[in-house]
């Protein structure tokens, strides 16, 4: 592990020198990117190489009932330029590609519907895309082609916990399956020169096919929670809790049993999260507007968008899990996604599933795209909300040393949103059960902004 | 754990006291029991009292998803004579109760279709029986009054090996529910005078209104693998393998499909134990043979059995599993249970289970015990089996070291049981479905002692 550079807090430099290094990312002079000062299309290369070899060569062993012992297992095979009579030969440098647990990942991506010729294709068919707004850690994004899968950088410890978790995520899975925790899909280790760059695939919670008008990451505090300047300006700015509470002071409405079963399964994801000391997630919240998207597509003539400025420094990892392409780009993913990948998608996509254990077909209408959970804003325009809890596998202990480093004021204990792991749990889901979340009244009560026969009124 | 004695060698000491103690377990000059020199009247009585405190503080606690924590976690509950706000008085001596993982075995309980009231009704409305002829280890074994539950005293490194057990426990019952594998409905510790007596609650397995007229602790070896002068001059002797060998060469007969599932859940449950290193396990198979059974009904007049000598040293463990009670009280106990707890039984019987997921209703034949698997000796006669596996708690290391200190000669390791987990389990299910269960041959195949249908054959 030699290559292994602990994270320490940043000296202040120029903002220009800021801008250019976050974390292990680097952006060069001629705007190539390295981490750990590894090229970043070497890198992408090089895991898909080794995701093909691990997916082949698991398809040869049978299925059989996951073990204890899986949990724990390491394979690691060797890609020599040249070739071995296991791997093929490439003309990235010589490196080593190390699989963690993939017994266990292929039992979950079982469970998640996705079959292992998809899930090859999908990461090794094209070459993979680098999201080009990293969040604050400096991880790295990538996205598949197809933009069904995300592969992201760890930290060591990121990954040595999300390893620690792995049985008590198969259990919440198993007692859980609406849980709106990641899926996980496989963990791995590239390592080259002695560095090693830790990945995690995981699902792509915001299809880019379906148009987010609005985006929110939530945490429960309300301590800093509003999106800066820097993201406001952005096309498609990912909102705090702050400015959530802004936009929709009456918050947004399901059916009640909708609600119901929303906010049964935040809980159940908290109680989890909690038993692991783990705090600090998020709920990301991706809002796309049916009546909006109806009109846009009238006033016809698509038009290019000029891309808001990025800051880096302050960019929530939330961003990271969209990826906002062009108007033009959209369509073409949209009608592909329609035919080819549609049942796919459904499955998993979190957010329908939230709220129903065994996903229903969705109405045919053309403009429905699949997979998120129907809700109304406070004006009753019709809403797919695209939902899911990110940001997991910073553990407490490790969290909280980084916060106490970086931040040089604590605040009032009780609305800083880094604090003991029970406390953030509550606070999380009293604010998506009373704040972001409300059931829409029953008909007696339906106040006038609200349509009538809540019955059947979702499409 | 002052109280907690080693197993070492046992001193070579004249045969009458031999079998006067056996481990922990003594018999006094009058006859009375003791265990780790505590009356075992007064173990008895007291862990009823713990368990009908744990299981009635349980139910005032939520159901919830179950936690990776809840496997570690420990609760003591201490009974002073005087009685306390949270435990009533008593007559024993002062205790302390303590309850291993309560929320896992609650789970566990759930999954076996065990009901909180049922559960307390059978192990603490009535006193519990002792069983008078103990294993070969020295443990105790209490049965409830409705002969649904056992508790069984473990050793120290037992106890922490089932803990040790429990998320793989968990994972096994979820993927293979029709696992053979030993019930686990509790794992308890009564502490009195710094002794510590641990107890696990486990099914019944072979249930005493079934008259079993074989029994059998099979491992797949056959070295030293046959019961001694002493076991089968009992009234219900446990024989092994190579008396079943010799008692059915060609095996016993399964419906095609039967077999294959039977099979399939050994070799499954055999990979869980595998995995744990465990070994020297056996598969106890008790056989009701319904034809035999209307012949002894038919010859009318029940006659008192006198009951054979018990040799405390030689009986296997399996005996245990066990009670052979006289004509007079099977008739009755078969009348209470198939009027009140025939679902129960068949819920937590494993033999039934093993071949079904979902326990299907039995043919209401009088003569029909439920919950066993329908089967056929080489004779054409109709056989209900009884089976699980027993014998789990001793870790590889443990046992091996065990073995080695007790047996002098080491014997040719084909054949001698304590081997390689992976030899072990191999060979235990090679004999299992080469040597123990045969295929009904089919229709076209049939051998003249075999009736023709096989598909109406069975009841």
């Amino acid at each position: 592990m030699s290559g292994e550079q602990s994270l320490a807090p940043r000296p202040h430099r120029p903002k220009s020198d800021k801008e250019r290094k976050i974390g292990h990312r680097r952006v060069g002079e001629g705007g190539e990117i390295t981490y750990k000062k590894i090229q970043t299309t070497t890198i992408m290369g090089s895991i898909q190489l080794g995701i093909q070899h691990t997916v082949g060569s698991l398809a040869s062993k049978p299925r059989r009932d996951l073990l204890m012992m899986d949990f724990w297992e390491l394979e690691t095979i060797s890609f020599p330029p040249e070739g071995s009579s296991m791997t093929p030969a490439h003309h990235y440098s010589e490196f080593k590609f190390k699989i963690y647990a993939p017994i266990a990942f292929r039992y979950f991506r079982d469970l998640f519907g996705i079959q292992p010729d998809d899930f090859m294709m999908s990461m090794c068919s094209a070459p993979l895309r680098e999201l080009s707004n990293p969040g604050a850690s400096g991880s790295i994004f990538y996205l598949t082609d197809d933009d069904e899968f995300i592969i992201k950088t760890v930290q060591h410890k990121e990954g040595e916990f999300l390893q620690k978790l792995l049985p008590g995520y198969y259990m919440n899975l198993n007692q859980n399956p609406r849980t709106l925790l990641p899926k996980f899909f496989g963990l791995y280790c590239y390592q080259c020169n002695s560095k090693n760059v830790r990945l995690v695939a995981m699902n792509n919670l915001l299809p880019s096919y379906v148009k987010m008008h609005l985006k929110y990451d939530l945490k429960g505090s309300t301590y800093k929670r509003k999106a800066n300047k820097a993201e406001r300006s952005k096309s498609s700015p990912t909102y705090k809790d702050l400015d959530f509470m802004e936009h929709h002071p009456n918050g947004l409405f399901l059916e009640a049993e909708t609600y119901s079963a929303l906010i049964k399964t935040i809980q159940r994801d908290c109680r989890v999260l909690e038993s692991f000391k783990i705090m600090d997630y998020s709920l990301l919240v991706g809002i796309h507007n049916l009546d909006l998207a109806v009109k846009e597509k009238q006033e016809a003539a698509p038009k290019a968008r000029s891309e808001g400025e990025s800051d880096y420094e302050d960019a929530p990892e939330a961003d990271q899990y969209m990826v906002q392409e062009r108007e033009e780009q959209r369509t073409t993913a949209l009608n592909r996604s329609r035919s080819i990948n549609r049942q796919r998608l459904v499955a998993h996509s979190t957010a329908m599933e939230s709220i129903q254990a065994e996903s229903e077909p969705i109405d045919e209408e053309d403009d429905v795209p699949p997979g998120g959970i129907p809700a109304r804003s406070e004006k009753g325009e019709r809403l797919l909300l695209f939902i899911g809890i990110i940001d997991i596998l910073q553990s407490y202990r490790l969290r909280k040393k980084l916060e106490h480093t970086w931040k040089s004021i604590i605040h009032d204990g009780d609305t800083v949103s880094v604090h003991r792991p029970s406390f953030y749990a509550q606070r999380f889901q009293d604010f998506m059960a009373k704040t972001v979340f409300k059931k829409i009244p029953s008909r007696k009560y339906t106040p006038s902004n609200i349509e009538g026969n809540t019955n059947t009124c979702f499409y």
